[in-house]
């Protein structure tokens, strides 16, 4: 009987060995996480606050109206406002589930939950960022063949702004494109 | 020694029986993988086929020029087109690993790699449908406060043909959104 105990405990001991080894790369992984997930943040909410402020008047006017650009004339651009605001308070209400995977290396069901809703925001800031980036787009250059012509010529501060928040936009999408990846690393890792 | 050697034995049976159970939910998660990919696939290269097809010569013309529509005008048309056409040509070559998953649902290394390459083609799908889903709209509406005006009076069948595109690239991009959090909860169960 001692000698069946003391093969357990070695037993135990040679797996407990690569287990915590397994523990150490999923806390680093789990702690990465969260950095990447802090920097999706600030890009999303730089890109909603950029875009949030670019309103531009003209310094000369007619009789009858003002010249003014603002995000509000564009419906596109009133939709990656919403979008990026709606991945940034995603983002900030899933950083405590990131620190409870940091402390509680084994929470999968949490990684779960994560991966499958930063696939849902990931997809909401991609097509927001390339609606916005195609209207940029238009803006900037203008298209000959159905007559609708650059307006960055006119607004220059506008135009600076709006380009700003969709490269902000392309950043976040890019951080949480490797959040996804990450996750579905730790959770292959995590058995 | 027999009756250790039973003990082993009970235990191998014992364990394999859940074993095979799980492999079962493996396979029949990698069967749903596979017709996933194969309405994906469909979704995108219908796409592509009515964004490339869309062209439209108007029925008069004046001494200068007749008035024509067509995917070429817009660069961001001809974006959805490659981008379509690399999401599809992905979603044909990942057929074969598919199938490699139902065979050896044990193929852990091939689901991993086929979700990295799956989100980074939702990405590119994601943000071409956003891009053309922007125009089409401002296509279909114009807009007052930049001067664009709609041209889906003038051209009903071209825009007709590129919102069926949009829609179409849209059901390939939920689709593949599902076939990643289908690859997460595969990846999580095989273990």
């Amino acid at each position: 009987m001692p000698k069946t105990g003391g093969s357990s405990k070695k037993k135990a001991l040679a797996s407990a060995a690569p287990r915590q080894e397994n523990g150490g790369w999923k806390r680093g992984l789990a702690v990465f996480d969260f950095v990447l997930r802090l920097g999706a943040l600030g890009a999303a909410l730089g890109a909603a606050a950029a875009m949030g402020t670019s309103d531009e008047t003209l310094p000369f006017f007619t009789q009858f109206f003002q010249f003014e650009a603002s995000y509000d004339d564009l419906p596109t651009f009133q939709f990656f406002l919403v979008a990026m605001g709606i991945v940034g308070g995603y983002l900030v209400l899933s950083l405590p589930f990131s620190i409870v995977c940091i402390v509680r290396s084994t929470a999968v069901g949490i990684r779960l939950l994560l991966i499958i809703l930063d696939t849902v925001a990931l997809t909401l800031a991609t097509s927001a960022a390339g609606a916005a980036a195609a209207i940029v787009y238009l803006a900037h250059s203008g298209n000959s063949g159905t007559n609708w012509l650059a307006i960055c010529d006119q607004f220059g501060d506008f135009c600076q702004k709006v380009s700003g928040a969709v490269v902000g936009s392309f950043i976040a999408v890019f951080l949480m494109m490797f959040l996804i990846l990450l996750s579905a690393f730790a959770i292959r890792k995590s058995h």
